[in-house]
């Protein structure tokens, strides 16, 4: 990401990207949003994290390969795709105990109030840690969902704590963060932002929007592997008075002190917890290299441009479906949904025509648009394959309607 | 590991588990205990995982190449080594998530009692990660520490959950869990286990010692890889009773459901949270490959053998060293200790001339003593090496003086 954008634009170049990235002859991967195909870099990291810092220097590649300071230093790196200062992130451990951290953390933080806010386009894990944690502390929280675009009417004085997933994973419907952040601040409660859906997707920026707590995963269009960690931003105004919930080692001032009482790191560092993992910090760490090159504006423009032309050529071609996302490509993520009565077996047909997408229940198709590794031609040629699909009835047959176990 | 053991022993091949790691070359390396080598599978493993699975399947290899079935399937691999029933056992998550989940889960269980009583041997991540939880609970747990051979003394009526760790990180001293289990469970107390030092190190069973949780990592003798995931064992009599608190998505009974309230799955699997770390599974599933020509009674008389051999040569050789473990070779795990004022510029020193142990503060050499990638005659020249260094005084030179971020 750069910032100097102002002359030339633009100035990323997407078909350089797209030679960063290794995906299979004949496909047309539109399933980033869950999946980020694999960067060429990342095998060779993984190698050399394997073969030259495990295998031979053993334990001492924790100083020697860089391993300890990992977590802080992929930190900095994403910090700057969500507009996070320098030492307010830090990698590691999954989405869900990220978002827990964050949650659990903002309730600490404004303990006279019991309800944490959020709405029925969150991801269900969030609602899932919600409810986990406010089980676990046994005070009466309340986990109030309301609709989309009912937040702004329910936030509040009650509110302790608005959690939201900026980008919606079925539709790709966009919060207005900077607003819903600013409203409640007005109204007295803390912000938790999970970027799933939004880091590497659209230029995001913590700090301007005033986000309390930020939490995202790098698997989607970070690109960092099945299973990359996930990581954590705490606005630096709050770092010193959040006291971690999960008090591990690595959380600690002074690790191998081997001191029996906790004791909180500095900053971020607090909120590591165990050991992080390594080699997939290996294949992440190549993956961010991709994103060198890339101005956030330029992508944004990219994908707004590739995400109209989809949409375009499959109302034109697909009479049979509708548009499940907004229609303006402003108020979108990366990605657009349709609307099937069959989606399941439509999608089926489609990625075995090797276009990938993916099904969210009851009724979705669902596309990622990724500008790092798609082009017009691709966009154009799913457009077709999936009016053929639809046209000719093929997704009919029923191998398609066999339910496989993750879909 | 076979259970057949009782005609033909040895039955396992020592010098054909050498071979399965990739060892640099003049290296004797004692710290297995810390982080275990490179099994030379793990390289091809995680190749094929990068490429054919994540690049090659992309999104479809959540089904096609099973990741989602891995922290299952990889969780049985692991019951055998422990004496634990299939499904009893989920791998995932860092060691410090997962004793977390088994100690909110067992004062859970256990809601008419506060306090937890622990040991000052227990690892100090353990004992944060308790004095975190009980912050966060907020309803006057104590958590009530003593030393290693005051836990029996201390188990009483007040005692909600006994948690340690089996074998001491720094000493090796190991606890008898089965008759500690006995007597916690004979005080209506439930007993969360640590196995950190004893899965893969010594014969464990967790369901003959009648242990309420289990937990452990496989970085150390099962040799993972850096930062592989932990494990979770819950005894199946709890299973149904325990409600997570860290209520994930993968371990909601109907995942792809998306329903937006928390129903945990059957099973262990209602202990999994978020998307697990496939690229860590992949290099783990090849390292428990090594143990399937193991037999653990044959691992433990190796064990025994092979540290009494450099405990004896260590005394003799360095008169300057005090042995930090026990002295009977069955009241320790598979490692062990020494004491000496300079200890760290020791181990400094014993690194440099090619025998890796570690240094634990204030003034332990640690050594890991790991049948499968170490001989006789490598312990003999361990030893030789450390009376060499011990005996010149090489140590004194202040380039082993200065201190590395991690020890």
């Amino acid at each position: 990401m750069r910032s100097d954008t102002a002359t030339t634009w633009p100035m990323t170049d997407f078909a350089a990207t797209r030679r960063l990235f290794d995906l299979p002859e004949g496909v047309i991967y539109m399933d980033g949003n869950s999946l980020g195909p694999l960067p060429r870099a990342a095998v060779r990291r993984l190698d050399r994290a394997a073969r030259e810092e495990w295998g031979g220097m053993l334990i001492t590649a924790w100083n020697r390969a860089g391993w300890m300071d990992m977590p802080r230093r992929l930190g900095d790196r994403i910090a700057r795709l969500i507009g996070a200062p320098e030492g307010s992130v830090v990698v590691g451990d999954t989405l869900s105990i990220r978002l827990w951290q964050a949650l659990a953390s903002a309730l600490d933080l404004n303990p006279g109030r019991r309800v944490i806010l959020s709405d029925s386009g969150n991801f269900p894990s969030d609602l899932y840690m919600a409810q986990g944690l406010i089980r676990t502390l046994g005070r009466g929280h309340d986990l109030r969902v309301v609709a989309p675009d009912e937040v702004e009417s329910a936030i509040d004085d009650s509110v302790a704590v608005l959690m939201l997933t900026e980008v919606d994973y079925r539709t790709g419907r966009l919060h207005d963060m900077a607003a819903l952040s600013a409203q409640a601040k007005a109204a007295g409660a803390l912000t938790v932002w999970d970027l799933a859906h939004s880091a590497g997707a659209i230029p995001v920026d913590v700090t301007g929007a005033g986000a309390d707590f930020a939490v995202g995963c790098t698997y989607k269009y970070l690109n960092g592997g099945p299973g990359a960690p996930a990581f954590i931003h705490v606005a630096p105004r709050h770092l010193p008075n959040v006291t971690p919930a999960l008090a591990g080692w690595l959380g600690h001032r002074a690790p191998f002190d081997f001191d029996p009482d906790y004791r909180p790191a500095d900053g971020i560092d607090r909120m590591r917890v165990g050991t992080p993992p390594v080699l997939q910090m290996a294949a992440l760490d190549a993956a961010l290299d991709v994103w060198e090159g890339v101005d956030m504006a330029d992508l944004r423009q990219r994908s707004m441009e590739l995400s109209e032309r989809f949409v375009s050529a499959v109302l034109a071609g697909c009479p049979d479906l509708a548009l499940a996302s907004p229609e303006d490509p402003t108020a979108r993520g990366s990605q657009v949904s349709f609307r099937h009565p069959q989606g399941y077996a439509v999608m089926q047909a489609l990625i075995e025509a090797g276009v990938v997408g993916d099904f969210r229940a009851p009724d979705l198709l669902r596309f990622g648009i990724t500008p790092l590794y798609l082009s017009e031609g691709d966009i154009d040629r799913a457009a077709e394959k999936l009016a053929e699909i639809i046209g000719s009835g093929s997704w009919n047959d029923p191998r398609f309607h066999r339910r496989a176990a993750v879909t």
